[in-house]
């Protein structure tokens, strides 16, 4: 619960996917505070207990259940909605996947895996993973955005315009995620907590973990953005950065595969030098390392880095 | 000078692009440390008293001249040439401009403009932009690599799987980089100095700035390297990463189309909120800005997210 709430959202007010027709669980003022309760990816069919097997059985019509909608007073195509990120309240349960079909490189991952996760929701110390490495966390909202124009249900696992499966990892406390209001009263909702993601989310998955949220929703009338934008308050990741990088690329003209070459040169790189089974440092990379574009202009090869923070084992 | 090096190779010890034809200007065995006298990518055809028509007339066929090539005794096919990134010592004067047919946005800003930049090469204190904005300066060699196996020779402009014109912008002292050696000796060649930029060097230039470099090169036996990488001694961004950041998205199924909304996007917001010609602030944040890819795998949809430094203006 929050004590400085205007509303609370309870976890069964979620939906499946975007729908302009889905009835708000709530109409606020512009300037409220919210705090919702939100579901993990999976929508809890994973759990402490689970095991590889139930990743294989998944049913991914229920992945990515979102808390809301929220009908905000006053907004109108046109405004964009300021979402001003308060507060993480995490569970200390997280879990990662590699799921067949899905990720960066499917083509070379084509069996489920599973990374269980348990971290002190207080101090988010570090994460274990096996027996030698430490995860730095950073709990942020995975999916945040606001209803389509566009008629009819659209899946939730595409971000659009309007946000929702954004995965930006800087969506964290305290940043402000500005979004482009396509029907009137928004219809924002939120979900897919993470305690800790790369840029990239290259194996698919975060540490994907349920985690309540406060929220402050405010308009900008009239602001006219094209996509999403945000401000963050300070530095991004002074979590992890402390002991540098450790860097592969990709070099070439197509930056997907540049991306592709760059993830697999680490995956081979940290399973080589720490003795990890493949699937487990391509889901480890998911969690901490940081996709960047080096250089998008020297044609016709582009330069596309991968950053593993030294810190995971050093 | 450096009183520490083993070598200095001096200025006129350049060449145009790659050809491991070249005579190397000196043989060095494993484990020396070298001075090198860089030209930045001009070549020095543009100087503080240039003007934008110096742009319009810059000669292509003398661009990125590399101080080098060093044949490093030793060196076969299939080693990495440990490259240790000591020390940089910068000019003071550096230079950015906008290339009509050269940059990420060439579309967009199809005329030549030019940016001078005086700067502390003692202090490396922000450099001024404009009435109001200071860019922090983190110095690098944009191009650093060896000769291709590929006999003939090969235009300087892309990066290649031996290095050269990477533009990677952590590529600052302290940080060591493994080239894969094609070519008996290696054929070492450092050049075109920047003395910042952002990931991406988005308008195609960065600040463009002649400057000298220690480098130690030395062996990795039999590496076997795909395709270069590096080690950072610590963290890549506090140097101006205090205010946070303004952030702007491309989402889509196209990388570079991503890449070019979030840039489009942010040149926009800048020029709006401080009264910047577009083409200024596009030449801006090309020397701060990060290009990062948020999220590659919520299929169709993938976020690139262009990161401009608050410290500039705040």
């Amino acid at each position: 619960m929050c004590s400085n709430c205007d509303y609370t959202i309870h976890g069964r007010h979620f939906h499946y996917g975007w729908d302009n027709t889905n009835v708000p669980a709530e109409r606020v003022a512009p300037g409220s505070t919210i705090f919702f309760e939100c579901h993990d990816s999976s929508g809890g069919q994973l759990t402490a207990g689970s095991t590889v097997e139930d990743v294989s059985t998944l049913d991914f019509g229920k992945i990515n259940p979102v808390t809301g909608p929220i009908y905000v007073e006053g907004a109108e195509p046109g405004d964009a909605l300021k979402v001003t990120i308060e507060e993480f309240k995490p569970s200390g349960f997280g879990w990662t996947a590699n799921i067949p079909g899905f990720g960066l490189l499917a083509d070379q991952f084509k069996d489920p895996a599973l990374t269980l996760w348990k971290y002190d929701p207080e101090t988010l110390e570090p994460s274990a993973f096996g027996t030698h490495g430490r995860v730095p966390l950073k709990p942020f909202a995975g999916t945040i955005g606001v209803a389509p124009a566009e008629m009819g249900h659209h899946s939730v696992v595409p971000p659009r315009r309007v946000g929702g499966n954004l995965d930006i990892r800087d969506l964290a406390a305290g940043t402000t995620l500005y979004l482009p209001v396509e029907v009137a009263g928004a219809l924002f909702s939120v979900g897919d907590t993470h305690a800790a993601q790369g840029d990239g989310e290259v194996c698919g998955t975060a540490i994907e973990s349920p985690m309540n949220v406060v929220l402050k929703l405010d308009l900008v009338k009239d602001a006219r953005l094209k996509m999403p934008r945000f401000t963050t308050p300070g530095p991004v990741t002074r979590h992890l950065d402390i002991k540098g990088y450790e860097v592969t690329t990709g070099i070439g003209t197509d930056l997907m595969e540049g991306a592709r070459a760059a993830v697999t040169d680490m995956v081979e790189l940290l399973a080589s030098r720490y003795n990890l089974n493949p699937v487990d440092a391509y889901m480890l990379v998911s969690t901490c390392g940081d996709l960047r574009i080096s250089e998008i202009v020297d044609m016709p090869n582009w330069v596309v880095s991968f950053y593993f923070p030294r810190c995971v084992f050093e």
